[in-house]
């Protein structure tokens, strides 16, 4: 399709959604994207690039010059512009701001800049529509009318003071019903949700949806007015905590896709490998002092393998759940209660398993009873133990103002392994007395 | 605080949002919560009863008559209406719907009853502005005005024809603009987004995030507007899918919280479980087959954990990773190209531990050279055949219309563990002769 034809393909992009073509631009070499891109009309040009992979948009870019930039950011809201600016080299961003016609517009931009990605601040955008209190009903109309060209979904209209300050919202059914000339300090409602722009991103969806809110204002240190959250980006927000967490939980640190270089792949997975091999030589120093055990019971060591996928499935299991009630909310405060429940749980699980095992060891095992008992009580044991642990690390860990979820996956799974391998030979060495 | 001081209580709870009123009454007893649902003024308490956990509504609801259920459903929205009488005991259904006053509310919610909860039926409400498309402006604006009473958030006004049929949206800006006297038919964008009420919730929330969208219309099999599904219903979808697949990924079938019964917890753990004791048992035959290499090599036992918690680690990275980029829609067709890369960086990371594992056995361990070799590349290959297989398999279920997921956690695990163990004996076996 790439022959260069220009006019068709751009009758046929144009018919095209700018999150479809987006993805079309991130499965094609920077030549072809750079190519395809500009051959689109200046408002989707920008709203593409607002939804291009960050690695592809920014070798796009490169190829576009600073006025060129400047002109796609003049198009885009100040949340979508301010992240584009983000990713650009250090020494084109000075040039690209100067060049943004709005000065209005390139203001609230170097407004967002300061902003930890990591913020509601860096989430928010500029784009809103506020009255100030001391207005009537027909100035506010007048204001209204001309902040709601730029701010593409009004959600709610916030009430402010003289000194900017958040002081309600004001619902538009009364602005429409009231007197034009009542003042809207008799007409606006004080309730109003907000966060303050130091707020992680987490607890702004936290908020938004509990309280089933489209949109929120942001507020600075001081509770001036600083800009406003939109559901949509709180989707995106919620969307990658959930990745981030289940990356976690599989051993793969940072935020990686399938489509990552092997290089960047390395990076996130190795490190959860070596803690696994040093809980693997760990085992293996463990087993080597009870090497005298070998000679005596050598069917021991079969069921080594048992033991540590038993007390590695058990640990992600409940630390699985306590991560995400942590991230819920859903678990508070009493440790002991929960401890007490896993235990409880711990017990249930492990003698039931323990009970299928004496079952199929006796038909299937040439093993002595002594032996399977002593299998059978290391298998409860090390479940209930698996329980606690996966429990109380990551109730542990939040406690002390660390992610939860780093606690499941290879981390969980390698300190429960360590530890039943020497759990089990502990209760072979009483019983069995080697 | 529950001496009964209903005064205090009532203006107390007036205060706080239904959603935080909702968290407080989950966490009481039964007789404590209907008492303090019924403090609440007749709004708050059917918008509480819909932030309610299932059970702790159902119990309460008990103690309600069927018209006073009725009378709460009467001031809720059709989907919200549905999903609680979803909930309540067959018997008691009709006499509740029969005792709801505004008849065509009570029809709207029968309807919304016929669908699944799983289909985007089930998330829809009835709510919604539509205009025909032969009327003109005027006539329009008069009639959208009085569905507007009955709809909490007005996104989008929607066309259809005389059938019902959807054909497209109106911007509320070109209505105000036009002179109205104008037909909708002249005025109206036919490009619209909309779903069919069979499809899956999942497949609404990736449209919906991936164009933004804040709201998105439902049609039947024949193309008439039927409902209309908002984000808020979304942000749960989206939620609850994230959860579903971390518990999966941890060996937790079923949609289980921190706080459910022990009875509950077993039953979704449990099953997980006796597939990883399955492994453990499989394994322990495996090593009874070369029960001859340890009297020559017992060193070689020692490293039987490390096989199996690497193999482990490995595979659970790897399918993750492929089910997210299946989950997301990244990862398309391809299988031999993602294989081939799996591959290599199997072979990278696979590398790069078993450098370091003979690194530390020739300090630490008292093994031969031939020995430590054995279990490098043995590691070597583990890596890389678990890699293969945590690739292959969701991409394979995937195939085969079953939910990929449940490839990741245990599944993944206690495959490799045996493989591993396998693969590490054959390889020992050719190298050391045995």
């Amino acid at each position: 399709i790439e022959n260069k034809r220009e006019t068709e393909l751009a009758s046929l992009l144009a018919e095209v959604h700018y999150a479809d073509v987006a993805e079309i631009i991130n499965e094609l070499d920077e030549e072809h994207a750079t190519y395809l891109l500009k051959l689109l009309d200046s408002e989707k040009t920008s709203e593409t690039l607002t939804e291009l992979d960050e690695d592809v948009r920014e070798a796009i870019l490169s190829n576009f010059s600073a006025k060129e930039i400047a002109g796609e950011l003049d198009e885009l809201d100040t949340d979508d512009a301010a992240d584009i600016i983000g990713g650009l080299p250090k020494g084109i961003v000075q040039e690209v701001i100067s060049e943004i016609e709005d000065r209005e517009h390139a203001k609230d931009i170097v407004d967002l800049l300061r902003y930890s990605e990591n913020s509601a601040g860096g989430l928010m955008a500029k784009e809103l529509v506020k009255v100030n209190e001391n207005w009537n009903v027909l100035t506010c109309v007048k204001e209204m009318r001309a902040q709601a060209e730029n701010v593409t979904r009004v959600h709610s209209i916030y009430v402010v003071d003289d000194e900017d300050k958040l002081k309600g919202r004001l619902s538009l059914k009364d602005l429409l019903t009231t007197s034009t000339k009542t003042n809207i300090k008799d007409v606006y409602i004080p309730k109003v949700d907000y966060v303050n722009v130091n707020e992680k991103p987490e607890e702004v969806a936290k908020i938004m949806s509990k309280y089933d809110l489209e949109a929120i204002p942001v507020i600075d240190e001081i509770g001036r007015l600083v800009g406003r959250i939109t559901i949509d980006d709180i989707v995106d927000v919620i969307k990658e905590e959930a990745e981030k967490d289940y990356q976690l939980a599989a051993g793969i640190s940072q935020d990686v896709e399938a489509d990552d270089s092997i290089w960047q792949l390395t990076k996130a997975r190795l490190p959860w490998l070596f803690i696994g091999m040093m809980g693997g030589i760990g085992a293996a120093s463990i087993i080597n002092v009870y090497e005298g055990a070998f000679v005596k019971f050598p069917i021991l060591l079969a069921f080594i393998p048992l033991m540590q996928a038993t007390a590695g499935n058990v640990g992600v299991q409940s630390s699985a759940i306590v991560v995400q009630g942590l991230a819920n909310d859903t678990i508070k405060g009493e440790v002991w209660g929960r401890l007490g429940k896993e235990l409880l749980l711990g017990l249930v699980n492990g003698l039931a398993l323990a009970f299928v095992f004496l079952f199929i060891s006796h038909f299937g095992f040439d093993t002595s009873y002594l032996v399977s008992l002593t299998v059978g009580i290391a298998l409860v044991t090390v479940i209930v133990n698996a329980a606690i642990i996966g429990t109380f690390i990551p109730i542990f860990l939040q406690k002390r103002g660390i992610d939860p979820a780093i606690a499941t996956g290879p981390f969980i799974t390698t300190s429960n392994d360590v530890l039943g391998i020497l759990i089990y030979f502990s209760i072979a060495k009483v019983i069995l007395n080697f």
